[in-house]
């Protein structure tokens, strides 16, 4: 038992070789003529630039919360603050650079088929999903295995968490800036090129395309990696923490039996979960058929497989780790929670799938509401993503309850540890555990994206755009399965980080009522309820000005470059500049939602630790209803979109299909900002209040 | 001090003196010509003949209710229920007969110029507010005198509140019910005969016409009378069941001297703000004048004064009954805590008309962004929404703070009371003291807006409808105001009521945890603060529905009736059948979301009562938020339509207007049925807690 951080740290490293292996795998691929090339190219230089810049403006900030980690809390946290940072930023780095360097030969390779170019798309996703996987877990297995086992600092837990605050930070910069920068190319690049100059999606003559392209990457693939990279450490982190400040465990009491058994559960989940993930991307083949049914049950094989394999090996781990000790009454109910966690996570994603595919009856109603103009087109999809709301929040609660069930069956108590507690801050791991083979599969869908995108730049053939839109399709439905992860991971890590959070202030020395009797916590519950709809309006509105911007570039492009609205040869727009522009924009935009997030709970727990306490539970109660309505009313209108596009209702250029715009237009920022920056606005706020819980007492 | 229910009682009569005397004086004007009072009779006969069908209908939900009551509470509490329905409804008719009757005189009237036409609308409105809040007390007064003072019945407390139950059921769904009647006839209306056929509004070809203005008057008047009749009851009732389940009061215990203060205190504010309604409803005169600068100020006259007599009467009142009482401190903290009330009030009020006035930044702001479609348009509404979200919460904290602080002065703590808990309790009453006049100046707004489509439909020369139209701008900012205290009191008062909930439990042998660190806690908050999304989306999609059929009805009739688009002499629409559709569907959708709000907490109840402690706080916080959102976002496009109406920005006809348009047609659902039911919502189900809480116990 003893061993498991040593054997997890050994599996990251396995999967950090098999991203390595990937990596070499695609840069062997071809990757198309001169004008390919050129084009992939321009998208990683802008998306490198952007990166630097971004981690250059993050970084200041990461230097600024260490010194005050350093001063308030602990020199040593502050490092595995760092630490988690630059881990985070190095994954998100590492995934970007191969999804650009995939993009362009997933291109080439369809022009001989999909079966040639989905291994290439999903290889390029897996470096992504095995570099974060494996930078995530082996810097927290060093940590832990550091400063816990090795040197046992004092405080050796909240260095520890730290890590997790540290991924956070970057986690909640790239996907505010990220967010933010998508979708302002995204939206510039449509009014102008599509709505004004009336010129298709992706033209090379539309200053933006490029821009456009890159916004997927550091939106999509950066953003979302950072995002995960966060929410893996943070589901083996809060169970950590829990148990750590419930029990008041200092690094010698690490190496008691019982203590370890607890400590150890969700990391020996995460090293299966790893195993299981690089198996389960070996299953991934293109074989030789090109039917796209074929193409994506190989795609669904692997994170089938590794989730099977890890569900029933957690049945082993429990009876392995809980079995013989008098402390634990029935293992299995451990199982229960983890694997319950598991199917809700799954169910969340069905969920979404189902409000947001065009398959199932949501999505068509609002594709028939667009009959009668964009106004009802918008009720609908506001209405469709506001009942995805109950749905989900009543699969949680079930969530919740049965991981609660499932604890309380393994262990009544102990010492100030609940047993259904502890189900809970174990359940996220199941969702989490096949991060590695999940991850790939959903860095996959922006890949075969951009090379939608380079086809069409590079004039390529209409055939070769089939293929890769074919591609980009089959992606749809295994992205919803990780979103729904990534909602309901959220939640459940926020809620055990929330109950550490209560424990820390106790073992601090201080009181902490979370009464909503009480004025003060219901104050604060006010308060935290309210700050979702705050960070909404925020990062809606940075969208609107940076894609202001965007617009007022590519318009005057337009008007002085001679001879580019109309395609002349050798008239190339100036895509660096419009690059830039959203660069600096999203950057400039991003700085205040992100700095809410950290700055609100640290000045209202220094005011009052009660009111804090109310502070996250309304923010995690709000932020997650508001996540889903967002990212479900997003999702739900851009494929009703579409659904017309593909022939139905009149199809493109009907009104219908104009109504159908505006619906996508607003859901935009919805489902590629606002909406998936609330699963870490919720995480961050509550890590940094655990974080700093001992200053707020002091 | 003894006496002050009683003088309370008699003010209340006073009231409904006066609403006799200015129904008299409205119907003692002159309706105009032949047209003009056919138009008035029509709309008459569809208003009235929605009322009976939703009271027939709410009445079998009313005594389902009441037999539950009677079985699971009391016999007299289920009295005191169905009088608290039936005098409620009864206010929503009168109010709703006089508006009707009151439409066509100030059109007539306006014929003379506006200061002929202000007071007859005036009066139309003070008929409404003074029936309100005569019958409102009233009913209260009676049910308080009889069963605690007189007969002194088992269980005396709980038949008060039961009598705010039965307010609060007739409040829903009217407001439901009137919200979705509204909104589908001028959705119906506007889609049909603006977009498709090309008629201006309140056109007489226009079949939906008649509905439309009806609509105005079930929902604006009657519903906003239903719903103000239950904020202020419930102003009243929630300090008195407070007082008396933290103290465990029977009925005997009324006539001792402490408690006699705590309880007469809300009644006495009650009373001395009746006086000052009336008083001030004197106040507002129409002089000579034509002025609309000093048409407004006759109008603010009457509530400044009102507002400014009952504050400096409450200092008094605190004075007269805690100075003399050794278990109170400084009763200048409980005038504090109600003048408080009063300015968080009036400021929320502010903060909204901030956000949809097309005077200050925000408006203006969604116009300019009209410049580049629909689409930026609903983004900038719902981010101000979201923002003006954030200022209420803060502006509702402060008001709670200082409220709680404000008791805490006056008194420590008396048994289990908090003088802090009784200072929030009582810092609503504040707001609605003055609700007479209040309501007035509210109703009066679509009385003048009625008399303005009454002007278009008799073809009437269009210097009338100028004036109307000036009458109807004159009302928007005092409704800003009342829209800020329904609201504001909303939220403390539902707070009261969520603490007595806790009393109530307790005194009936129960336990109750608050804590949200507690699994069930938790999972209730999730699940309330879920609710409000889920009334929000059956809500717009009734709308959606019902305007639907409205739509398929008046396109029929353009297609059936010949000559009717044309407007041909002599032939009419049938808009009998128009008014019978938005009936008939209005209900139908009302059932299911109103029933959503009783039914939830009581089966949370039975199942877990934690559980509902955390449900009702989720739902509390959730629900202020999307109602400020809902209401403020929807406001702000109304007016940003109306801006660009009046000329701004290419004005009517443009692409800006049109896109504009969109924007309002999407808030239509938002502000008038979503956003106003969630403050009704809020309170149903605290108070169906708080009702049912010994029945949860037993």
């Amino acid at each position: 038992m003893e061993a498991i951080p040593y054997l997890a740290a050994a599996s990251s490293v396995m999967g950090l070789m098999l991203a390595a292996y990937f990596y070499s795998s695609v840069r062997a691929a071809d990757p198309g003529d001169e004008r390919m090339v050129f084009l992939m190219t321009e998208i990683q230089k802008g998306a490198r630039a952007f990166l630097k810049k971004e981690y250059t403006w993050v970084s200041g900030f990461v230097a600024a919360m260490a010194v005050l980690i350093a001063l308030l809390i602990a020199p040593t946290a502050a490092l595995t603050y760092v630490l988690g940072a630059v881990l985070s930023a190095t994954a998100g780095y590492v995934g970007m650079t191969v999804a650009t360097m995939a993009n362009a030969r997933t291109t080439q390779a369809a022009k001989e088929g999909p079966g040639k170019a989905l291994p290439i798309a999903f290889r390029g996703g897996a470096v992504m999903g095995f570099s974060v996987a494996g930078l995530a877990l082996g810097g927290l297995m060093l940590v832990y295995i550091l400063f816990v086992l090795v040197l046992g600092v004092e405080d050796a837990f909240e260095v520890v968490t730290a890590y997790g605050l540290g991924a956070s930070s970057i986690a909640l910069f790239s996907r505010v800036g990220g967010g933010i920068y998508t979708k302002a190319a995204d939206v510039g690049a449509d009014l102008v090129g599509k709505v004004e100059a009336g010129i298709p999606e992706d033209d090379p003559r539309n200053p933006a395309t490029i821009a456009d392209n890159v916004g997927d990457n550091v939106g999509d693939v950066a953003g979302m990696g950072a995002d995960l990279f966060e929410s893996y450490a943070g589901s083996i982190i809060a169970p950590i923490s829990l148990v750590a400040f419930a029990l008041g465990l200092g690094a010698e009491d690490a190496s008691v039996a019982t203590n370890i058994s607890l400590l150890s559960f969700p990391i020996a989940i995460a090293f299966v979960g790893m195993l299981a993930s690089i198996l389960g991307s070996f299953l991934v083949k293109g074989g030789d058929s090109t039917d796209t049914k074929a193409l994506s049950r190989a795609l669904h094989m692997g994170t089938n497989s590794a989730m099977a394999i890890t569900a029933v090996a957690t049945v082993g781990i429990a009876y392995w780790l809980f079995g013989s000790d008098s402390a634990f009454d029935n293992p299995l109910g451990l199982a229960i929670a983890v694997v319950g966690g598991l199917v809700v996570g799954w169910a969340l994603g069905k969920t979404a799938e189902y409000y947001t595919s065009d398959h199932f009856g949501p999505v068509k109603k609002i594709a028939g509401q667009t009959e009668t103009g964009p106004a009802t087109t918008i009720l609908g999809g506001i209405s469709a993503g506001m009942i995805s709301v109950a749905a989900s929040v009543v699969l949680l609660a079930v969530g919740v309850a049965l991981a609660y069930w499932g604890g309380e069956m393994a262990f009544d108590s102990i010492g100030n540890l609940d047993g259904g507690i502890y189900g809970i801050a174990v359940a996220a791991i199941g969702m989490l555990a096949t991060l590695g083979v999940v991850v790939s599969v959903d860095a996959y869908g922006p890949i075969a994206d951009n090379a939608g995108g380079i086809a069409e730049m590079a004039e390529l053939d209409p055939s070769v755009r089939e293929v890769t839109d074919a591609l980009d399709s089959l992606g749809n439905t295994t992205a919803a399965v990780a979103k729904g992860f990534a909602v309901g991971s959220a939640a459940l890590t926020a809620l055990a980080l929330f109950k550490s959070f209560e424990f820390a202030v106790v073992q601090a020395g201080g009181t902490l009522s979370l009464n909503i009797g009480e004025v003060d916590v219901f104050v604060g519950l006010f308060l935290g309820a309210m700050l979702p709809f705050l960070f909404a309006a925020l990062t809606i509105d940075a969208v609107g000005r940076a894609a202001q911007e965007m617009i007022e570039e590519v318009r005057r492009q337009f008007r002085e470059i001679p001879g580019l609205r109309e395609g002349e040869p050798g008239v190339n727009p100036d895509s660096a500049r419009c690059v830039e522009i959203s660069t600096e924009a999203s950057l400039k935009e991003m700085l205040i939602p992100g700095a809410l997030a950290v700055v609100v709970p640290l000045v209202i727990g220094f005011v009052n630790i009660n009111a804090l306490g109310g502070f996250l539970a309304g923010a995690l109660v709000s932020g997650f209803c508001l996540a889903i309505f967002m990212a479900n009313a997003g999702g739900a209108w851009d494929n009703a979109k579409k659904y017309i596009e593909a022939g139905a209702l009149g199809g493109k250029g009907s009104d219908n299909h104009k109504a159908a715009v505006v619906g996508d237009t607003v859901g935009d920022p919805f489902k590629d900002t606002s909406g998936p920056a609330m699963n870490i606005l919720i995480k961050v706020m509550t890590i940094v209040s655990l974080v700093f819980a001992s200053a707020f007492v002091g």
